[in-house]
């Protein structure tokens, strides 16, 4: 018999271990049989983990690999790769001559050729060659005027496709008659494959219009190179890529699923974007742990209640804290004094807000700690320190960066047996 | 085939249908057989109401009846009944009256009698006798205090209860040897039998030593006589006395599920105590009806997910609005365009915030026509203003007063059919 805590946290590390990029590129390449020259093309902050695992997984059966990540993410050579650096967020020349080495290489490719595209977050700042005749420049001053004028990110990304050469689906365009298969690891809540670094190798679904639209809409002046180049379609079929999606935040839900169900625990996924307020959801979930000990909920007696997403802090202080911890700490007044539950808030990068933890996990002896210590949940709240209040209690998830970003974890473990367990114990 | 706004109606009147007074006396009552002599008395801003519905159901059977309610609130005579009224919520000396009226009618009873005590919301200001020496004046001094201290509502009710000789189970054991049986109508979120107007005829679970902490924590500078007064006990056990709680939240989403499983949907009651920020929770619900579009959730094709509750808005704004219009128009932008989705946010008592509506209908069409009209939800929201978008997108539930007061209802409809039949119906 493991305690709630116990299981809490073997799900949450099997959870992690299926998403990281190692893990899932291994998985995907089990699954696919490569003919031909394979060449690999990595782009992205974990460029270098998946070309590792790529190149670990079919070896001798890689021709040539490129891996284009940010300064200081390549962390030692890999046979057969040549190893590229560039600016990220804010994209530079060395972006540009590294894009330019990777175009140069899938020139003139055959039918016989397969590109293996590993695209993880980032690479649309790392990866790009402005279209025609524009320039590094050109593509910046748009960038700062679409960044101000409140165009949102689906607004932003349409423009940028259209002025870039290797942008929605161009890449892909590129390197015909080669097929291109692609691996993306998705930072995106919905895993919208051309939103993931503005998908090189897949179709785009928005056109010429929408873009011109959208600088209508907001008044942009653009120069007259920029708004002749905008008039270029970008790709709607693709027919020699194929896309596959790794590493979201949905396999993290479903690792977690699994791993509760092995545990004996129902699972239960209820959203895998959620996006609301942290405190706010963390008080919903505290409020179904109150109402399954009321027993007027559905959910059985033990079960584990998934989500996953990336829930969003308003900062109303100055203290230290992160979205999961803020979760977590919300919902512990809602289970102070059930033995039963036990509520895990996590992000799967390892890394919550500006701190060292992860998340947080509580239970039903949160609130009594905290109480003892004279902290006052609300009072944390409002001025968002979560941490050090967390900390406090031994309460805090630690774990460094894991290698991963798939947004986070939330999982509430309920059961109703835990409680007669823990008093036969006490006996 | 129905469609789901025409499903979501009939499951909205019947849910508010059941929790009305009246409805609800009448079925607790049918399952109740009473012997010897009849008294009732009924309490709070229900009491007519309740009182009308044990005279519709009981008749010749009550030997007399008092009806203690708020200014205005009586509606007719009640054969049998003595009907009363007073101040609400600020206490006056025409409760004082009524309750001392009260308390002689139930003195001297024997075991031969029963007294049928109807409590509703309200009950706390309108049915008070200060306990022992004490006068109106000394309660209402401790009253000011303890609201001006940041004392939280348990610790108010602790205090109050040792300070009155109806409140905290007294009134009961006036009562004795008569039989008490209570039927009380809860707004109270979980329903704490002993906080519903303070629980006069509920064993109290607070204690002297809890009354004078909570007097030391907050510095309260009480008189000696007071002081005196609130080292007596309240009752801990009342064995002449009985509880029933009737129209509680949990009725309102058990009739909701009910009504929803008869129309074909599955139905899973989340919680019955959301009380977190109400734009938050439509975003969770929304958040939901995504996943479950994605088929990424655990809901199945046909399902009602329902939750109960108390959400609260934090104004920014100076619009016009409340928090079951906030609820359901944050969802809104997550509906947009899925044509199996409805979700509803409405208030039993018929009144949300201070408008003429009770709440909201939402469904994949009400992006499209508030942005057809140049309305942002954000805006909006910001502005604390859902009434008046909602109103032009005709999405408002105006049902008028509707007697009852149990909280509010949120239910989302999910029917993967329905795009089908709606398709089908415009071939």
């Amino acid at each position: 018999m493991h305690s709630l805590l116990q299981d809490a946290n073997t799900i949450l590390s099997d959870a992690i271990q299926s998403v990281l990029p190692q893990t899932a590129v291994q998985q995907a390449l089990s699954q696919t049989q490569f003919r031909g020259k394979l060449h690999v093309i990595a782009v992205g902050k974990a460029a270098w983990t998946m070309a590792k695992a790529a190149f670990d997984t079919l070896g001798e059966q890689i021709e040539h690999g490129i891996v284009l990540t940010k300064y200081l993410h390549n962390k030692g050579t890999i046979p057969k790769f040549q190893l590229l650096e560039a600016g990220h967020p804010v994209m530079d020349e060395n972006g540009i001559r590294a894009t330019e080495t990777i175009l140069q290489h899938v020139q003139n490719l055959t039918e016989e050729d397969t590109i293996l595209f590993l695209l993880s977050g980032g690479g649309s700042s790392l990866f790009e060659k402005p279209a025609g005749a524009l320039s590094l420049t050109d593509i910046q001053s748009v960038n700062r005027q679409l960044l101000a004028c409140g165009a949102n990110i689906v607004e932003i990304n349409t423009v940028r496709k259209h002025l870039s050469a290797v942008k929605g689906g161009r890449f892909a365009a590129l390197c015909a008659p080669a097929k291109v298969y692609t691996i993306a690891l998705s930072d995106i809540l919905g895993d919208p494959v051309d939103a993931i670094a503005s998908g090189p190798t897949c179709p785009d679904a928005s056109t010429c219009a929408d873009a011109l639209a959208i600088i209508e809409k907001y008044h942009l002046t653009l120069t007259p190179a920029i708004m002749q180049q905008i008039q270029e379609e970008t790709p709607k079929t693709l027919p020699n890529a194929n896309i596959q999606i790794i590493g979201s935040v949905s396999a993290l839900c479903q690792s977690a699923a699994r791993c509760a169900q092995t545990l004996g625990y129902t699972p239960f996924i209820l959203s895998t974007m959620l996006d609301c307020e942290a405190k706010e959801a963390g008080r919903f979930f505290g409020s179904l742990a109150q109402t399954w000990q009321k027993g007027e909920s559905f959910f059985p007696s033990k079960c584990a209640v998934i989500c996953g997403g990336e829930t969003v802090v308003h900062l109303t202080g100055n203290g230290k804290g992160g979205r999961n911890q803020e979760l977590a700490l919300a919902a512990v007044p809602y289970l102070d004094g059930m033995s039963q539950a036990v509520l895990v808030a996590v992000g799967s990068d390892g890394t919550d807000g500006p701190t060292d933890a992860a998340g947080a996990i509580v239970d039903g002896t949160t609130a009594q700690r905290l109480q003892d210590l004279g902290i006052f949940v609300d009072t944390v709240l409002s001025n968002n320190d979560a941490y050090h209040a967390l900390q406090q209690v031994d309460s805090l998830v630690i774990t460094g960066p894991t290698g991963t970003n798939v947004n986070d974890l939330y999982f509430l473990l309920l059961d109703a047996d835990s409680e007669k367990e823990s008093q036969k114990k006490n006996a």
